[in-house]
């Protein structure tokens, strides 16, 4: 008898996505956020769920579990261009859970949530054996503002906000109990919702998604969805300093691998013309969140790694993915 | 330490509801459903998490169990009148949950949203160790139509949708193998999303919600919330034939008991002014949904179950609360 771990994460989707479309062709599980017409904008509405068993590394304290959770939620929003509406938060919690807890999961919830000019606005509290949160997060665009994952041209270019690995080396840090900036980014991530909001007014990004899976995983998505190809340059990936400052002085953190692969870092990767560049950047100043240009969309369906001039290799994708054996 | 357990459910929500409201004073966690103005609409936001420990009985298939997750998430939508948009589900899953059982939830939740003219629009997929699923209904209703838990006047009449305790009664025949059409309505529970609607358009609705947690549960909510009382007539209550008929037969089975405190019965419980019951009875005739008058709202906060002209006693809160001990 097959079971959910002979299939994998994605295959579940795919089975789901099958029968939903039975009923309603017009669904579309292509992408983490949901989008519903509604006179001249979209209403996004994107879950994810998290565990104490399975998601949460063991160093973070509540306020960061409540803060993680919103965040990640945040994000399915920033990478459609929306602006948020509300965050839902759905707790399974052990009779046994502590009420101080609790308490700063709320609170670290309520901060992410504030930080980015929205609110948690309900919810549901159930009894469960571990500790449980299933966030929605509900936002909107204008639909000719609306970044979908679908659209990118042959001849675009790929464009990485910030930076790469801060969440690989943060977990790394957090396992050895040093504490630094990187630790903070794994615990109390910062969805890039304003800048979202701000590319997203360019009209200018031809398509979008979060590399929350890893930056791998995110271009083999955006390959099958548009029908194009990578070419990926090694020496132009924005490789955090925390990375490279660790990755020099223990031998067994490959920071290119970190940086392609882990997940966990949520910063919008997306694709557009190379004449918006100047533009683009100039819109996220305000922020000060830096553009990095790391390759080419090519016809060519595979995603390569060239390093330097002369040598290129295939870029497998080996992001995470739940129940993959 | 003080844990959960300590507190209950609606002392955590209400806890949560102290620190949201900290950050933002619009807040509302007095309803299970949110509400966000968009235009001259409400967008609204209901979740409800269901798992396999601690809220699906035994005998549930599979199919049943994506329906009723479906349905409990749209009956938030149903008593404030909205039209659904969308239904998001977030499975947590075992590695060895069958492909084929999965296959059946996503059916069964299928098949709930086409019957109420919605769809399956996203969520999420994650391991987790037992069944968890959390659902997110979306829903949007005009603003001066949409049905308030607040409203409630002193003089108005206290009316319910449908019959009350199908679920109480399927509960116990699951137990003991029988099956019958209230088994179906305990696990196969039908939401009132079309009468939520025509009643929301006939304006004539002065409070509503629904009785998930039991009808006496309902009232001491909308007691607090509209700082009215009731005056429920035992003889006037709805109950369910089938619950009628075994309580006869099983003298352990208190009907009045089960009719007034056992939720899962997804019936719509509002207040009106007399003089519309004639119009909303005619606008539910294509349904033919029954409207039961069982009360009145009172001045005075107590809740009162009246039998007969001259017997009246208190009518306790002995609805279902998770963590209370």
């Amino acid at each position: 008898m097959r079971t959910v771990s002979d299939i994998g994460e994605r295959g579940l989707i795919k089975l789901a996505y099958e029968i939903y479309k039975e009923h309603d062709e017009s669904v579309d599980l292509t992408d983490d956020c949901s989008v519903i017409p509604l006179g001249n904008e979209y209403i996004l509405a994107s879950s994810d769920m998290i565990s104490e068993k399975t998601h949460i590394p063991g160093g973070m304290t509540p306020w960061q579990i409540g803060w993680f959770v919103t965040s990640v939620n945040l994000s399915d929003i920033a990478a459609k261009g929306g602006s948020p509406l509300g965050v839902l938060l759905s707790f399974g919690l052990p009779r046994s859970y502590p009420e101080l807890s609790f308490l700063d999961v709320i609170k670290g919830a309520s901060s992410c949530a504030t930080k980015f000019d929205t609110s948690i606005i309900g919810g549901d509290t159930k009894e469960h054996e571990y500790l449980v949160i299933s966030g929605t997060a509900l936002g909107k665009v204008k639909q000719d503002c609306f970044m979908s994952r679908r659209g990118a041209q042959p001849g675009d270019v790929v464009v990485v906000t910030g930076h790469l690995g801060k969440a690989a080396i943060g977990f790394h840090l957090l396992k050895e109990g040093i504490k630094t900036s990187s630790v903070n980014a794994l615990c109390e991530p910062i969805p890039r919702v304003f800048e979202g909001m701000i590319l997203a007014e360019t009209k200018k990004v031809h398509c979008c998604m979060d590399i929350s899976d890893g930056l791998s995983s995110s271009l083999y998505q955006l390959s099958e969805l548009n029908n194009v190809g990578f070419e990926i340059e090694r020496e132009s990936l924005p490789l955090s300093s925390e990375l490279q400052h660790f990755s020099k002085k223990d031998s067994s953190l490959d920071m290119f691998h970190l940086g392609l692969h882990y997940g966990g870092d949520y910063e919008l990767l997306f694709t557009t013309d190379k004449e918006s560049i100047p533009l683009l950047r100039e819109s996220l100043d305000q922020f000060k969140t830096p553009l990095r240009v790391i390759g080419n969309v090519t016809v060519e369906k595979d995603i390569v790694l060239r390093t330097g001039l002369e040598r290129q290799e295939p870029l497998l994708n080996q992001g995470y993915e739940h129940f993959s054996n």
